[in-house]
């Protein structure tokens, strides 16, 4: 298991007429934070595509437990359970600057080669990388 | 059951560096669409909330089985099994212009007083307007 | 001159805590419209690019003379003045349902290879559609 | 004169099918950068809202000089050179991690009182913070 936080602060056109964070943003909020975690793990999304492989979503998913605010200080924990096969699962969850518990999430990922678009295994040096961490 | 199909054509921003529809964007369509399916119902959310009930969403789930493409005119479908009680189910089904279904999903909204915040039950207009068609 | 009109009803997740639409979709409709007429027109974006030609952004600009609603049912107006030279200029004026101009704006695009990413000129049969209409 | 920096990163969500940022998100940078700069200041958007002033955008532009990539470091710089009267002006000007100017820009914004959406003066408080300043 590993986990990784990341911080961010809500950005007013995340907000909707209901003067919440609307609920398509954390979506995005999970992208951000699986990005810097692989940045930080020194694999960043964008020297892997420059490499030729590309990570499609195949699912997302998403609870809303409290509402988020505008100008609120969140923190998203990404945790892996488990080394990458065919897919790479990441599983999240938000807290607020209450440190309460306002969303939980899971995406699934896949491996494809940019040029062709098919599926294709993950990066030998991804694979190292979490073999020292999960 | 009830279902109801909405269009949409798919707009630039919407596509990432992939050279697809970003995977966040589908939740947005689904609430196009649920929209979409309340107006024409004779009931809108606009109304609604004018009248002193939002729907939160509680959750969100959804699964990519083909990309989107810039300029894809999709169908989007909005299936409801039953009558809502504290919550509501939607279930989608995204098809594009070859009739390929591409995406599914499903939320799950609930009924709150616009003022308190506090649940509440669905407005009896709705019920009325849903007991006929579902 | 030539103009072309495009319809667009406010989605949710455009609107901010402010209950309105929030400022930065704005330039998302124009190049929704912009979009809308170059498909009409027989020349689409996405044909374009396919070609080998994509048209960056050099400058936007908005005047804001009305908010716009959730569910508001808005007209936008592109307008051209002259044929395009290494530039091409949009104006608009966008419309709400009550024929009350809500907004006015101008972009300013440019051709560029796709595959160098230099600057181009327009393609010639862009140039043949639009000496027909201007 | 007065001016403050803040850095943001370029997130996937934000690029397009060209593999740049999306001319858009420009207009929400420049509203981070200056919510970013209020609230370093001591008086920040969500605090002049629950204390009854809005500040609506009348007008933006943007111009755009060299794209931004996923992952680019940027760093926008927000300058105020006068006070605030029914109108107040914001500039900027963006940065890459390379130090290049990418972007250059302005916004006007104006003030109202939050329940009856009519125009106002500024908040005392925000002139006296902002006189010690610029």
């Amino acid at each position: 298991m590993y986990s990784f936080e990341s911080k961010l602060r809500v950005r007013y056109y995340e907000t909707d007429k209901m003067g919440i964070v609307h609920h398509s943003n954390y979506v995005r909020y999970y992208e951000y934070a699986r990005t810097e975690m692989m940045m930080y793990l020194g694999l960043s999304y964008g020297t892997m595509e420059k490499e030729g492989v590309i990570m499609p979503v195949i699912s997302v998913s998403s609870k809303y437990i409290k509402p988020a605010y505008y100008e609120d200080e969140l923190v998203v924990r990404v945790r892996l359970n488990d080394l990458p096969t065919a897919k790479m699962y990441f599983f999240y969850e938000i807290f607020n600057q209450h440190e309460e518990l306002i969303n939980t999430g899971e995406t699934i990922l896949s491996f494809s080669n940019a040029s062709t678009n098919r599926p294709c295994r993950p990066p030998q040096r991804l694979i190292d990388i979490l073999k020292k961490i999960i």
